[in-house]
């Protein structure tokens, strides 16, 4: 299967560590393209980030989505899931999304650590559109000095180790969630040291996407309503919402 | 004061409608000016369709907004509106969330109408987003056959009123709330026809927004987190995300 | 237009204070008178309080609100609104309420600032009949020594904008309400201390009851069932229940 | 023990029925006397009417409680019963609350029948304020042609018993609640007809006061706060206030 | 009337313990029996005990209610008790959930006293299955070191008054429960200690026990659905699926 | 791998079915054995025989287990999934969760069919406890006449889509899940019937099931608290709670 990630913002070097991460997790058979968005910020940390991001990731999609199996929206805010939803004739997945549903199948109580205390009301809403907050217990957060630090995922480690260590003595959770595309990989690195699994988006997305590809699930691929008249975005763009 | 009123679609007929109903509700001394999106769709139904006029909702304020007082987004799925906070210095109001505030103040359970059954899911989001889902004891939808319809506001003054009064008959609301840019002025046109009072969101918003400048807050202006740096976006948008 | 506020307890220094500030805030054009309940406590703390101030309330709505166009109560705990809005033909607001659903058009997150631990229990019913506990991130409470406190706003300022700045610190809020009538002004006198929106229940109040009369909405007045028949209440309060 | 019954409402002929079911209902030694409020409404449908009865209910207990072991609140919008358990020394029930409760010891899924569609929406607070929500599983209201109509509870039995059926049919519930003071003894009446409990509020209350009283706890009795100065209510009650 | 008590662990010194309280609190004429769970864990901490003890429960059940008038689940996470209610023709009553609901008629906000940190998430599930969560306001937690601690409920008195006491302090509560077979009585030995009520599940659930036989309550007896064939049971388990 | 699949009740039939479904689905190199449970109801509709189911599961767990990489539990109400959780050091799916979670990585809004009307109230707290509550849009209950229909699931195809269809023509709804583990293989038989995608529980699970193998989580395979003494259960049970 082809499998297309798409980071919702500029940042190559997040765009890369997520496709390593990727090609380190998936199944054999599985061919992995990363991609990053074409405009907007070189990180998101804001809703109006965010809504910029929106955009950016289905005008990607719309260009890039031919000939792939699968989706995986490689940023921490699943920036587009809903949209991308209903325009695409193949699964889409949100890594945060991917996570929360991995660890829900892992431990009743899950626990969450996001980066940055300036994301998170943004957070809050991206896990209540997941649907499963009645199953987070509990939510950390690890701060950043500098957007340069959240470029350093290594540095992150120990921070997200000892951040998920304070959520196991105080909160009885069973299993966290480490969310942020910059963290990829954290969950094989860190294994071992917390005594509960530990999911990250990346990782969790990849073999949700394969497994959905596998399950040859069909979802209804065109928006709701009238066909939209599009101006003024790509032709792919626009092409996306005249199909029949 | 000044005020900008923003569709975040771009067809102009929807636009006058709501100026010409913005400007008749307004207070003497309020200058009204109306602008459609610069790109996207037409009208909007869907997640899809939403996520790209959030984007032209923040290029087209990033353009326009210098010099006035408040903005409403004329778009009944308040478009990008948590995004156009972060990023402006003056009240930004959805035409959704003031009509569902106004109508708190005005009884205890709030009755919703809402046009076209393919947007259930958005407007349930979008009520939810509000925060007031525990006010609201209802919901009742009026189809229509063609996205033209839509823009026949005269032709849902009444079926906007059969639904409104079967809401009334059957869930004891005091109050009803009808979403819709295409449908501005049918609290005013219908105003006497339900026994409770009915509230739309132009007029709800322009006096919300009346209000909030003459309440003289001051929100702040700036998306938290580290400066972004953005990219492939217009050179006035890239500027609102560049500011100290 | 003219406003109406009643004070639900019996403290004048109270009153007086609301009613000063009413005028600082009002439209040109807006008369204000403020009444002071005729019977019950003081200073409301309890559910006991309450319910005395509920029935006062709205025995000084019958006895006064003839000639005016809106109410404001004047109360923090939003005493007997429910009761009010369905026997008065003219729009009644409580300045908790209003507070609340001005702040959330300023913002997503909002914080809340209350006066009183002994309070607590009856605050949060408040908040919840509100219906926008979903919006509200953060409660934080400044406690008094003794009652003749509570009529010193002016001592308050300080406190209840450092329990803010802590709520803001803490909780990513985007806007601060305050909560009590005592407090009127404290969004005026406090504005440019936090960097995010102070709002205050008068100062909302006021704005918001001249935007609902503009708006020309028609409660319906009349409580629902068939007709009471009181006894043991003043006159004009049982000539309003005895209405067609 | 001695049992006080307050109805929140001046119906002598609804007093004595929950007097004389009561009575039915009884431990043996359990002396029981019933009262009716001293002002407000005949019969309560309405927040407007509901906030006069809670004075009226605070005011018949400040005159009557004393040498009483418990109370219940004789009026199935459970009127003052916050501020009540605020004042007494004593257990103060009311007999929605306690027929909910009741109901949740007899099965999982609650059904409740109601009289009166005008009331929907002040039966559904109290139900939230009861805490039990999440245990109901379907709400279905008897309709009434006339206030008198809701003086022959006789008459009420067959319908009472018919809307249950339905609740029964469709909605899978183990239990239903009866609600009304004027239903006092549905219970009994119809216990055969429905295959599964049927619980009204009079016959729960009063076991559980005799259940409270039993167990020997102490309320603590005195409103949180400074000492409220009362005045314009009667003796009595500003006495409750000036408790030490 | 006769009362049956089922341990759901098989710790003999806790079955004696509340068979002590029960029958301290029991009305005169209420002659109570005591048993504990025929195979399962001495004490139950987790889910995996505590799925185990609910066919323990039932199996119980099944032997020996024959000639009682109801039975009271004397573990605190009321194992097995909707299965038990769907069994037999008499009320079964979780001492957990008639403290909660006992509780709740004594105040607004109910706090709560757990034992064992590691019981975390499996009491907040046995909350919310009661349906009050909404009214619990806070819940503390005294741990233990060693399973035989759990057996000393005199040494416990003090520490549960002392997290009972931080709730008073904190959290604006006004009554709280015990969670906990084991601390049998503590309401009755630190009813004075608090200053507000003390609710402990065996004192609770007896006198409710005592209420609904009182009541004549007729509980639907028969697991819904098809008749049951069942094996590997028991003959007295299976017996009780089979009857018509 | 190696996945082991439990039954959590008596019929044969249904072993055969989901381990018929389970090899069909499962990838190359996944070899599966499917085990009923060894005593217990035939088939489990009611909350009693659920709870039987349990024990039934776990004990039959602590005998096979050994050498699995993973579990499925087979039955849809995912009997003693928590416990299971608890005591086993590899992943532990439950087919109604899996499906459940699945499909929200397949829309927005999802509607479930279930089977049996008798079931609701059980299933109600199935779906609760999954977490996934928010984003369930409908439910739909296809009825069965006798225990024997269950049995033949081609004769249910045609009424689950019949029901899926109602929910996407009235409900909006984007992907539907069937309940039901004698349903196994209506995701596939029907797949083209819907338009939307449908989510059956033995495909989402085993697959699922894989993607967790394959991810190299680690439980922590304990239950909390101290160390159980186990008496009465089978040795291989008991054993389970002694490990270190």
């Amino acid at each position: 299967m082809k499998l297309l990630l798409i980071n919702g913002n500029r940042t190559e070097a997040v765009t890369e560590a997520v496709l390593a991460e990727a090609r380190a997790v998936a199944a054999s058979g599985t061919e992995i393209t990363a991609l990053s968005a074409g405009f907007g910020a070189n990180i998101v940390f804001s809703h109006a980030e965010n809504t910029i991001a929106g955009h950016a990731v289905l005008d990607c999609l719309a260009h890039n989505y031919a000939g792939y199996d699968a989706v995986v929206l490689a940023i921490s805010f699943d920036s587009a899931l809903a949209g991308a939803r209903e325009l695409l004739p193949i699964p889409v997945l949100g890594i945060t999304e991917s996570a929360l549903l991995t660890a829900c199948q892992l431990g009743r109580r899950v626990g969450v650590v996001t980066v940055g205390q300036v994301s998170t009301g943004l957070y809050r809403e991206v896990f209540e559109r997941s649907g499963v907050m009645a199953r987070i217990a509990a939510i950390g957060t690890v701060d950043l000095a500098t957007a340069g630090e959240y470029l350093s995922p290594q540095e992150f480690d120990a921070r997200v180790v000892a951040a998920a260590k304070r959520l196991v003595a105080h909160d009885q959770i069973d299993v966290v969630v480490a969310c942020g595309a910059a963290l990829a990989g954290v969950a094989r690195r860190a294994r071992d040291q917390l005594g509960i699994p530990l999911v990250d988006g990346i990782g969790a997305a990849v073999r949700q996407a394969e497994a959905l590809v596998r399950g040859n699930y069909h979802p209804r691929a065109r928006p709701p309503g009238p066909r939209a008249s599009m101006a003024g975005v790509s032709p792919q763009l626009a092409a996306l919402f005249a199909r029949d």
